[in-house]
């Protein structure tokens, strides 16, 4: 086998084979293949894409390029969820216990934020305390013993992955759904997911801009997914103004607490619910969505998902004070809104423009390297859709520094516009890819 | 600028600014942008093409990286010649002198064979004696001497060009027009020359086996050349059987040396009389190609051209008596001849397993760094169309040992195909782009 073959192979649009997919990625790994020929390789596989079967074995060469976690010492089905990242997100604080109340064991490892979108390890880290690095046997013991454990991903999980990402990134080869899809459903599995319920976001803070291609993404990873023997589902959600209210790391896990305490309504737990209810499917706890949804309404109205989080937090070293009085959560010293310059309504509170306003006052990072500051950040009050009158606020800014919120104020004012005449929301569910 | 940036823009069919393709190849150069991008920037550049402005700049950047060749102090318009490769394709050997004699300068830097196509250096070395590598001084003096130098190119000639296709080769990105025509054009830009025929060959022996691809590589080449300010024209000729009757070295140069004697007919000849009508009008020694075609006619059947072979074969050092009795060019001392097996026509002479079969015998390479056996090779002694009888040769194969013309004659006797109804010999010329 030779690596120029194989890239004319696909450059052509012929169709390759495990081996030949394995050969790039293994040689990749061990310098048999160089970084020239593998840039070409991605820039044919963008041109001429990839069947569900190639892109299979890409993600299994790339899953099994480094250590495997190992969950079998975790009793049921383990599931996992994966979204493509947004603004406002806080999905995995509300949805992990809320499943894990309902019986099916939540294993997660999850990431950092980068750019305008947040991640949960930096979120969890706003419990004073919390430790987001277990040991293997720590956090599969955690999992049987309480249903729940959200950590940090490994570093030799994928290492093909993070190789190959890296070329991508500075090779114009990013924006290629097998590449994508590959690439995220590779860590899944390398993490021992039985199950996957993936949130594919689409809209202007999404990776995906148009419903077309998030559907290709999704059913892609569906189809990956399947193909390496895994339960699938997926959901295309909107991402065109934040999920929840809140945009930052210390205000999201506000947040959370406040919606398990059963104080809050609205996107973020309609969609925690949806996605919760397949995982619960999934999960084997409950033969029907309708009903997965339901329980797991029950489960916060009666405190238990709240009592499954406290749980973490306290096994994972958390203060759980926090959780029960979230007001002593820190947040940042500084703090101003953004009004409604007219009556009328809220047409606008773009997802993207609020994500990089976060970022800009510190809660976001640009190079992984970065630190961020966890107790900054917006809250948006309103929704797009919504009636406000002049003067109204429509976000509250908090910022360490009266510059970082000068800067915060100036671009998030930017997010939001108004119209006279009454506007649309956009759905929160463009559709599912069921099991 | 950024590489990805640049690269991304290729990527989604956009055009490129000279700036960016300069920064591109000098970053390649300098370092600054790694082979990974060169690469990923290749294979953009083969899905999505280049404008001719575009390729043009290439081209441009190519030929500014090294050394540019100073021809300037030879009097008149310099008019080079370059053919994309073939098999028994003697053009030079026969058409320098020749165009030469006409009055037009010559000053022209050859290659050497690859793979199943012959090189001009090589041949010429088959006069002991002859000297391919002057220093640029000898070359221009020689040239204002006697109208006439061939050598080999120097190495500082387009160093871009030389990494690149070495980056090409082993990514799959050979086979872009663009690319290849600012390859081939940026090296004549380089070595000086003011006008440029271009002899592009279509058929199994070719580069090119298409005539849409050639026609395509031709009118990117005149446009590039032109956009350089230089005169171009260009023949889309015919290379399904070899051009000549000779594929190989010294046999090779027997021809030329016949055929400028007068005692040759045929496809070569005809062709450099067409090629070199067209170089003599570049070169401004006549205005109008019939006209010039005859005085080249005139030139071969007086001895002329000859003469000028000679007078340049003595300037740099080869055994004039060669040429004076080609008989004594030495050959392989093993022979062996290919019969018809039945009455009927050739309808196939393949110029691709030919020229294999004559590499396979030790006249080519197949790495640059492989040696060659000038002596050996083949001579065509029929051509497509006509009508042989069983037991007639048609071809004449010469090697170094048994083993070798065992090869080739196993090899060569597969190029050959008979039908029992006449068939049609191909056109020597498929099509013209002219001035």
């Amino acid at each position: 086998m030779r690596a120029p073959d194989i890239i004319m192979k696909k450059r052509d649009g012929r169709v390759l084979s495990a081996e030949e997919i394995r050969y790039m990625i293994q040689g990749m790994l061990l310098g048999d293949v160089p970084d020239y020929q593998i840039s070409a390789f991605c820039m044919a596989v963008f041109f001429q894409g990839m069947t569900p079967e190639e892109t299979t074995a890409l993600t299994l060469a790339m899953a099994d390029s480094g250590r495997r976690v190992d969950l079998s010492a975790i009793r049921g089905v383990k599931v996992d969820k994966h979204s493509t990242g947004g603004v406002g997100d806080t999905t995995t604080l509300v949805l992990a216990p809320m499943v894990a109340a309902a019986g099916v064991p939540v294993a997660k490892m999850s990431g950092r934020g980068l750019g305008h979108t947040g991640g949960t390890l930096d979120k969890l880290e706003s419990i004073p305390g919390f430790r987001v690095s277990l040991s293997e046997r720590e956090f599969v013991e955690q999992v049987n013993r309480i249903g729940l454990a959200v950590v940090g991903q490994t570093e030799d999980v994928a290492p093909a992955d993070k190789r190959l990402y890296a070329l991508r990134d500075v090779t114009a080869t990013v924006e290629s759904i097998p590449l994508i899809a590959s690439s995220i459903i590779s860590k899944k599995l390398a993490t021992g997911a039985d199950a996957i319920v993936l949130d594919v976001k689409v809209g202007s803070g999404a990776f995906m801009h148009e419903l077309d291609s998030a559907r290709e993404l999704a059913r892609a990873m569906v189809a990956i997914g399947r193909m390496a023997g895994r339960r699938m589902s997926a959901l295309i959600t909107d991402m065109n103004q934040p999920l929840g209210q809140a945009v930052g790391n210390s205000l999201e896990v506000i947040e959370a607490i406040h919606i398990l305490s059963g104080r809050g309504e609205g996107r973020l737990l309609e969609l925690c619910f949806e996605l919760g209810a397949r995982m619960v499917v999934l999960g084997e706890a409950c033969d029907d969505v309708n009903r997965a949804r339901a329980t797991l309404r029950r489960l916060v109205e009666s405190g238990s998902a709240l009592a499954k989080l406290k749980e973490m937090v306290e096994a994972q070293g958390g203060d759980v004070s926090r959780i029960d009085d979230p007001d002593r959560i820190e947040i940042a010293p500084l703090s101003a809104r953004i009004r409604a310059p007219k009556d009328g309504y809220v047409c606008r509170a773009d997802a993207l423009t609020l994500g990089r306003a976060a970022a800009a006052m510190g809660a976001g990072r640009q190079r992984k390297t970065d630190s961020v500051d966890l107790g900054c950040g917006l809250r948006v009050l309103v929704s797009v859709g919504d009636r406000v009158e002049a003067g109204q606020p429509v976000a509250e800014l908090f910022a360490g520094t009266q510059s970082r919120l000068d800067e915060g104020m100036i671009q998030a004012t930017q997010a939001f516009a108004y119209s006279d005449a009454p506007c649309q929301a956009p759905p929160l569910i463009y559709e599912a890819i069921e099991a």
